[in-house]
């Protein structure tokens, strides 16, 4: 019978990048702050992040448009009717969507897949509901796809696979650019950059 | 109004040692872990997790003899009746508490400090219940405190603090020596490290 301390330390060690040493640490930390926040009459920060945990997992679906986060049947952007629905940009996880959004870069609406495809993780094209992508894409409003996943194997494979599906419907489907990022020192940057910015090279204007 | 997923991340960045993006991930993750949980019909992780945070929370005191965590008024350790009631061990917090009971080098029982003195920090004696620990100290069945705080200055200063008011009541007080650790190589060590193996060097039988 583990005391409710090493409970609390294995359910946290179950998080991604979090080992059982830094559980068993966050645990403590837990505990002790909840005596002296309890002393001070504070609500206790393990209380918030129960209540969180249960929030979050009572309210929160995905977008039945766009498989983004939502409280409602659809997401905030979905049902913004400044956003322009002839685009779809599609994105690898809420996290990009967010990174997108932040950037301020684009009007359109998205199309999360909550993962690339990854045989070696088991990740094939029905687990990315590539088949609901499809159906969105095929509404006569819709005039371009943008692929937004990663610049690395597994996001390029899933651009590729996406792309050949789309062109079978005959619509414009495009992927964000690859090159030197902003700031970027030749010396610094890989083969691999390199050669997409050499590729991808465009005329200047005189 | 911050929807379920952000207030989540928002908690989960209070934790010490994680920063504002690691908790979006995280809280993404929970929240990605949970669709496909329920979906499997499993208990999902944030539930695990919400759960786990209640149980401590309501279930978790200092023990009234060492300040261990417990569930009950007395901890385990306490209530063993084959561990040496005569020799105290001061630590500073229930993480190393259990590295001494992991390396089984201790029979006796421990006063846990719950932090060190450290002016910057604001912890003084009283925020250490120093008088517990005297209290505990002048009980006649005590014939060693044993003081297990770190070689570090923070811990050498709570150490000194600590052996000069047991000093007072006449009691043998120890510190765990400082030297090289097994298996350190002297030309990686550090001049504090060897000065105190040099300044307890210790003679060898022939």
């Amino acid at each position: 019978m583990l005391d409710p301390v090493s409970i609390l330390a294995r359910e946290i060690a179950r998080l991604p990048g979090i080992g059982v040493r830094s559980a068993h640490r966050l645990a403590h930390y837990l505990v002790k702050k909840s005596f002296s926040q309890s002393q001070n009459g504070q609500p206790s920060l393990a209380d918030d992040l129960a209540r969180a945990l249960q929030a979050v997992q009572q309210n929160t679906r995905l977008c039945v448009c766009c498989r983004n986060f939502t409280t409602e049947v659809r997401c905030q952007l979905c049902e913004d009717p400044r956003r322009n629905p002839a685009k779809i940009c599609v994105v690898a996880s809420v996290m990009d969507l967010q990174a997108i959004e932040n950037a301020g870069v684009f009007g359109g609406l998205y199309f999360v897949l909550h993962g690339v495809l990854s045989p070696l993780e088991g990740m094939g094209p029905s687990d990315l509901d590539v088949e609901g992508l499809l159906e969105r894409a095929r509404q006569p409003e819709i005039s371009e796809v943008v692929l937004a996943t990663n610049a690395d194997v597994e996001g390029d494979t899933t651009a590729m696979y996406l792309a050949d599906r789309l062109d079978a419907l005959g619509i414009l489907t495009t992927r964000l650019a690859s090159g030197i990022p902003m700031g970027g020192a030749l010396e610094h940057l890989d083969g691999g950059t390199l050669t997409r910015a050499f590729d991808a090279r465009q005329k200047m204007s005189a």
